[in-house]
């Protein structure tokens, strides 16, 4: 049977991906920079084999067969996902692939300096070159899936998203955040917490760190945590790699950066060991690995029951203090504040930060905008969202993300996504089992949680759409109320 | 031209090769277990995906038509050295290549509780399994490599060398070994030096080594040290990944392990750049290895010269005890007592426990003994050497080793061979340069020792056979004289 030909192939492709996460956790963690080269050359003939492995001819019969076997409905979403990885791969032709690598990788090195110096007329024609690429690979795609041509780069990391839904879901929020941040700020004008004072021993820093995993039920049989500049989750499901760093005058990041990824792990950890190394058994996108990790760092450990919990663990760690009472940090930890960078922005001005980037990638991918636009555009839209100038600061305004560098366009909206379904999961939480509160200040509520999390997201891998999924986990499809009512709560009814 | 095909190709092997060299320390070193089945399964892809491109039709062709090519010397060199590649893995019908992997791997793990248990019995079906494949393919590559079976297994591990020259060897090494070991043994009578006294934190353990290693011009920007059950050199030459355990009661044991490993490293390092990812450009042969090895532990590190450089460095991480004095340290690591267990032996009583090894596995290849008769042979030969009986205690005895449970037989004489290569690199670097002693003590004499085993060992690579190897290195073919004449000076003469 086809089907199981197309099984054995993914789970080859499957082993080859172990090979990989594994090298780019070690590159990331581990590796001298000597390394580098030899490390880049290896994992470059690995990506090539895979490549060749998943576009070989017989894939696409097999593919074609297998539509006419009889399978079993999973067996047929498995199928379902196999195409589209078969697709997104073959789909471009082999040199415009090379040609989007190369300049991805070209652009995003000379960035590294160019943004430091905000050296934006340098940095400039690299761009230009990676997104007349990407607009070339998009139409393609476009053309093949019946999608709009930046609709056709969102479907890489949501898969079923289009640019209007996410025009409603963002006009949406555009109509009642601006009022929750200003209540917000008004209602925290009113406390003024204490800043923990360092130093924080990067030892114990850690040793909090592993606390809080164990107290979420990260498996550490199946997993482990280390150091890296730019935090990550990886590996592979049985064997998952988080990452944070340690800033010795501040705990408070790392610690939440900790728990953050600890809810990407667990996602990972907790997928169908049935449908290990096939398609179907992988996360089902961007945006629901988000609203893991999210729901992990927001809904649990910000919540001031957790911080409850927190505080006297970490007075153990670094010793008593003032900042480090449960009221100080739970004050600390809501904190808002506009601002220019997104990946430091909180909760509730991080969606500004999206919506900005997604009506900026669409317009400019759509060729309403151009390379040379990028300075003026971003900087009216900050003043307009954030009532920020950028202008002249280009390493703080348009060249502040890596994403663009290799032409990831369409994948900043599953940051915003995976904020609206954690909210959404927290309430359907608290309907079916009952308040988040009480079940994180209980004995085994954080279980009940995560059973919960498990059987209705973690263990339906790809198995569902990411729709069916949320309306059998929630009873409804995605709801942008259910984060509006969270954020309420949380900024402005304390 | 067919040899520049070949060199792509051996080059895409180069590469899977650092993938298996990486996940391969990952195992080791950082794996949860919980990742280990995983981890097997990926691994086992890889290495039948380089299999696969090592032995498909075109290579044999290219091998061929390149041999009528115009090539110069190092090109003759390197197609010379695929071809070992590609018949070592060609010759063997794929069925018995899988049933060999399949057995050995059955057997080690079965090994693991059953040389705790001390069960012969248990462990003596599965080793026959092995034997008799492993007679299998001897016969095969015996035939078609025109060697004797046991010959044609030694050749994988030291290419050229016989059963006949190892005999010759050993012999000699018979003729005048017992006596130095009489002789050291009365004057170490003599002294009682003291056991220093823990605990030795395995943080300052680490210190020491990574000084240690820095002292010997381990290049940190190329590779790192770490922890392992069974410490190992691995990586690539580009990074090379060393480790070590520590035991909190004796940090000896662990330096001298970490020098030793510093050795293979440095070795690793020094292969030339030009022939990276060539065959012709990794080490020449296993007994090369472990003389570097050897030539780093032994010739300079137990040197009573690098001990007086180590024992103030050695107080300084552990604090002052009398048994940190130079001369007492340099009493403890030159002390001799013939043991069990090969592993844990001292350079004079080593190579009786590889010349016992050799005997046996010579007459079990070739069928003059059994498996069943494993244990007696064993006990027999070892109260002839080593004045010790193993009756009844085949843990210590015939099932100590790791080797024979995968089928590596012919791999034991390398080890004695690298340290008779070791001692003779001496002889000659005292010829070249000066007194190892001196050098040791001067400022920069190791900078000229490493030179000139960069020159007349890590740069050559495996551009020379072993023997021209030693011949230009040293003015002669291997000559045992060399290390009699050492082992004499540093046991029987301080």
């Amino acid at each position: 049977m086809s089907y199981q030909l197309l099984e054995q192939r993914f789970q080859q492709l499957h082993h080859l991906q172990h090979l990989q996460a594994i090298c780019g956790w070690d590159q990331a963690t581990m590796m001298p920079d000597g390394g580098n080269q030899a490390r880049g050359a290896a994992l470059a003939e690995l990506a090539l084999l895979h490549h060749q492995k998943l576009t070989s001819v017989e894939v696409a019969d097999w593919l074609n067969t297998a539509e006419n076997e009889e399978l079993s409905d999973a067996q047929k979403a498995n199928l379902h996902e196999m195409r589209r990885r078969w697709q997104n791969a073959a789909l471009l032709p082999d040199d415009l692939v090379q040609a989007r690598a190369l300049a991805g990788s070209r652009c995003e090195h000379a960035w590294r300096g160019q943004r430091k110096n905000n050296d934006w007329k340098g940095f400039e024609p690299n761009l230009k070159v990676v997104v007349d690429l990407t607009r070339e690979a998009a139409q393609i795609r476009a053309e093949a899936l019946e999608l709009s041509p930046y609709d056709s780069l969102i479907d890489l990391y949501e898969p079923g998203m289009t640019s209007n839904q996410l025009l409603r879901i963002f006009n949406d929020l555009k109509t009642w955040l601006p009022q929750i941040i200003r209540q917000a700020g008004e209602r925290q004008s009113q406390y003024s917490p204490v800043k923990p004072e360092g130093p924080f021993p990067a030892g114990r820093q850690k040793s909090l760190g592993l606390h809080a995993m164990k107290m979420l039920g990260f498996d550490f049989n199946h997993g482990r945590l280390d150091i890296s500049t730019h935090p990550f989750c990886g590996g592979v499901p049985e064997d998952v790699r988080i990452t944070t760093r340690y800033n010795e005058n501040d705990f408070m990041s790392s610690l939440m950066g900790v728990i953050h990824e600890t809810g990407h792990a667990r996602y990972e950890q907790g997928l169908p060991v049935a449908w290990r190394g096939q398609p179907v058994g992988e996360a089902r996108s961007m945006g629901i690995h988000e609203s893991q990790s999210l729901f992990f760092e927001m809904q649990l450990a910000r919540h001031p029951a957790f911080l409850h919990r927190m505080a006297p663990l970490i007075k153990q760690h670094f010793g008593d203090q003032p900042a480090l009472e449960a009221d100080n940090l739970i004050q600390l930890y809501s904190r808002i504040e506009p601002g220019f960078i997104r990946v430091d922005a909180d909760e509730l001005t991080y969606p500004a930060h999206i919506i900005l980037r997604f009506e900026i990638e669409q317009a400019l991918i759509e060729g309403k905008i151009q390379v040379h636009d990028l300075p003026e555009v971003w900087n009216t839209k900050m003043q307009q969202y954030l009532g920020l100038s950028t202008k002249g600061n280009d390493a703080m305004g348009c060249m502040q993300d890596i994403h663009w560098t290799d032409g990831s366009f369409g994948y900043f909206p599953s940051y915003t996504l995976g904020a609206i379904y954690a909210a959404q999961f927290a309430g359907a939480i608290e309907r079916d089992i009952g308040n988040i509160g009480d079940l994180i200040a209980s004995d085994n509520g954080l279980s009940l949680i995560f059973n919960w999390l498990k059987n209705n997201v973690w263990e339906k891998a790809s198995l569902l759409s990411t729709d069916e999924l949320i309306c059998q986990a929630t009873g409804e499809p995605l709801n942008t109320q259910w984060f509006r009512h969270y954020l309420e709560q949380r900024y402005t009814m304390l």
